[in-house]
């Protein structure tokens, strides 16, 4: 269990500040119980003997569907930070998404693989356009656009020197009156295609396409936005639906091993990101514990596939899965021959 | 936790008498557990650098929609009972649903902004009709018929000295035969609009409308009138769509945060009242706590709106909120990069 | 709560043999749960200053809708058995359906006012026949066919001296071949409307209506045939609905208070019965304890109508009711103003 | 409670070899607790004067629909292993399934009464042609053939000795490629009817029939080859009305008495299979064990069909079970008569 061995190593602040969500964290714990709230019907008789995990997206061959999301300030973690994170993920043949908040400058992290950068248009536009040009000559390949965040809750950021942010002044707060406009006008700064991530509602994944996104992300912000947000496992499909396949969906939020990956392929999405795990495999293991992780998620996902009859991810669909309406409650009677 | 301090600082028989519901406590019990039971889907790419939560009510123009609903004698409280927590209320621009049963003579408590009076219609309509007088005279500026309190259970009102309720003749019960023609009776007497209070089912509320109620409440008093009444955050949904925006629809019942109000907003309501917290909050801090309590109602709602992507009450609707059919249970077993 | 007093005066084999259901308990347990999970919405202004709770059922008149159900063995609770149940009974102006395994002969039984016989049709009926002879001749206004026995499951029935039935020889069994006609054989046999007790399946009350039963009575006998019947709270609407009015609809099943009275006249039962609660009221209080706990649910059901605007129980119907589909959970996490 | 006897006289790695399924242990845990979210509505005044349930599989005559499944390494909890558990069977009139994963040669094991014999088709085809030849030279009437199990998940086989299987060379592996031919292969090379075993799917169990499976065993393996898949008893109702009575539609997974093998035969399915209780019986009594356990699931389905209104395999249909959405809760409040 890394986040519980995480505990041990991490300051107590730095914990609380990686693992909590907002309010009574109730989406933070109902984000991983409700991909658990899924059944898989396996297929019979389908030749299993190579099962395939490779996308590609936007241009980048991955390993697997399975991307490293974007979290801020690494730098907690390990002295390293993004670099070792950036290793790990390389490592895993995976995608990292440096976070904006990102502990290092990005020009210090050794990327030679395809990553994308993750961008709040602040208030000040020019910083963030900035920031978008630096990832871009650093190599970013796509822009993920976080639009569920006007505002910064209040959230103890944990006091650890010269890594905690300073309180920030107002052109540096994400601007709260942002517009859809934001999309094409990422693209054009960056020349690059722009996801947007922290779509829950299928209106908003179809104004999103029609304003330029090249993607979109179901997320909800690991439940630290806002609390009593729908769980991603729920607000996928119908999303997805919407999409109707015209662009990549991808999701996150509380995917803790390949049945829930698989589960969310089945329900529409082309890949995930994952957050906290990372987080807690790099606290505990380094680069070394980033690519553990990725690759454990691969792999848990290829075993999965592979006693559900499934080769290939384009073999997944939606008759896998099947929601169960309501949990059945385990005997405590015991019978004769129980 | 005002509940919690309260009970410290409170007679543990006047405690009870605020806390308690009646029979199983399913219905008080259930009031507050039943808005949780809602998921908010943001919306993106909306203008939330200013969120507006001002409301105009029947002329009254309020910082927010959450009312000070009437409870009984405030005195068991506090000294000045009411007075203190007129002046809470006024301080945050919010408006006083002044209990029928309150401890102190209205005419003595401070009131210079808008104000509601609460009405029993008793045996003697007689004494009904002096109190409305008296309360319009003092200002009220509309009248809150309570309808779902034919009989008065049997509850134990804590022997408090002068303040505690003898034994009531007859005539000063309230009138078990009231029929609809009340409404127009207590618009007569008062010439101020008159909502209904109590209402949890949408024929009821068309009937209302029918027989002249400016705007109708959906509350079930509390839990305190009947067990297993159904939770106002189930009713109130079918109640407004059959109101059809006619007047405006009201409710309590269980509300404890910005998320339960715009739970309810987005169900259909104008504005939501608060209880029992209001007494906790008056028993430990007096007419401060009452203003600190009604801000955070207000504070919490403006920041859930805002990251809910709502600027304006306006802005919220149906297409916000879905109820989940079953709580997914969190999980206890624990993964590799759990 | 009589059930834990009669804990402690009853020998524990006379105790677990009233007390216990069949198998895991499931029905048994589930009887009260299932009642609780429907919610009233109370009417307003109805003219509750009376509620009646008066029936007349095959010419009796009784003071409200709750009859006592046909229970076993009286006398293992207290020495004059029936006697004491009968007399309880009659002061509380309900209806005693006497037991065809009463503790007492039944002509031993102090009778004045109208009442019913419970009747097991035996491999030999001429046993059957002159037992349903005798209840006439002392009174019996009608036959209640228990048609859900088949087999008597090996319960213990305690070794309680010379109450205890000896080891039945096999004519003196139920009869595991009982067809319809058996409905119309009691009748002839009687003089008397016949009763079908044990329906549970729409199919089966109409077969029942259509073979002369003068009425039915959805039961599962107390959980004590068959585990995992179905709960008589889910069962009652369908047959009510396929009966459609045609002859009066019973039901029991652990109802506890005049609220699960109340619902499961709103689902369509015309009275309900009542078993357990009233051996333990027997064995802790004799007549008058029965005579209390009868008054109890008729007074409870009274002021359970009053409060939901209720006057007469022709008031009563199934827009009062919604299943509460899934339970909220009550919420752990406490609030500033909670 | 064979189980906790078990537990206390195998080693502990045996024990936990048969017991435990895959990952969170949620699909072995849901096995049994799903069945009993089904509930009965007993038919009235049918003649069950006697209880039928011998029925005829392929030829065979058995005294009831209750079928030892396979399962693997008998010797692990007794050295005479499969010997003991087919005498046990035989003097039960039930049917064993004989596994693949026999941890005695078929021809040791005594079998004069109808058998069948479970097969993994491996790499090397060879071989299974070789064990099925000799199977069919020893008795077996029918093939069952294991279609869920393309690989086998690294579960710890415990190290006892010889009968632990060595590190499998890669020809004896279950061929991860195996096609539907694979029902027809071994039809032609048995000469015996095929049943097709893991079938969760109607579209696959359809295609079963389609390719000449003589009959399909809805199975999830018992939980030990994919958590998160479905619970068998809610995969076998779809399945069954898919197959539309072509075909026999078995079922196994957590069944533990009659109450859940009626309503498996209710949900469609001809028989049902049984798998850890035969091993908790065997390891605790050998033989006789084995016959009893048979002997307890065969009673007491006989019991409960009669107590249910059934008195033939034939009078078994979906009308007898309905399934609760959701667990009423077990009222915890106690009333004045409760």
């Amino acid at each position: 269990m890394h986040e519980e061995t995480a505990r041990t190593v991490l300051p107590p602040a730095v914990f609380a500040y990686y693992r909590d969500g907002i309010g009574d964290q109730v989406s933070r714990d109902e984000a991983a119980a409700a991909w658990r709230d899924w059944r898989f019907a396996p297929r019979l008789f389908r030749d299993v003997s190579r099962v395939g995990t490779e996308i590609e997206l936007f241009g980048a061959r991955l390993a697997g569907p399975v991307l490293a999301g974007p979290t801020a300030l690494h730098t907690l973690a390990r002295p390293e930070g993004e670099a070792e994170t950036a290793r790990g993920v390389e490592a895993a043949g995976s995608l990292l998404v440096l976070s904006f908040r990102s502990g290092r400058p990005l020009e210090e992290i050794p990327l030679t693989r395809p990553w994308w950068y993750q961008a709040y248009v602040l208030r000040d536009r020019s910083v963030t356009e900035r920031q978008v040009r630096r990832a871009v000559a650093a190599g970013a390949r796509a822009i993920v656009l976080t639009a569920d965040a006007p505002y910064v809750p209040r959230r103890g950021v944990p006091e650890a020197g010269p890594l905690a942010p300073a309180s920030r002044p107002p052109e540096l707060e994400q601007d709260p009156a942002l517009g859809p406009d934001a999309i094409s006008w990422l693209a054009a700064v960056s020349g690059r295609p722009v996801l947007v991530k922290g779509v829950l509602r299928p209106q908003d994944a179809v104004a999103c396409v029609a304003a330029g996104a090249a993607g979109v992300i179901v997320s909800n912000h690991g439940g630290r936005q806002l609390d009593r947000v729908v769980a991603t496992a729920h607000a996928l499909g119908p999303v997805a639906e919407a999409v109707g396949g015209r662009v990549p969906v991808l999701v996150d939020g509380g995917i803790r091993d390949g049945a829930d990956v698989l589960t969310a392929l089945a329900l529409g999405a082309r890949a995930v990101l994952i957050g906290r795990p990372l987080l807690w495999a790099l606290a505990t293991g380094g680069a070394d514990g980033v690519r553990d992780c990725l690759d454990f998620y691969r792999e848990d996902l290829a075993r999965t596939m592979a006693q559900a009859g499934l080769a290939a991810l384009a073999d997944i669909d939606h008759t896998l899965v099947s929601r169960v309406t309501h949990r059945p409650q385990i005997a405590i009677n015991r019978h004769l021959f129980g």
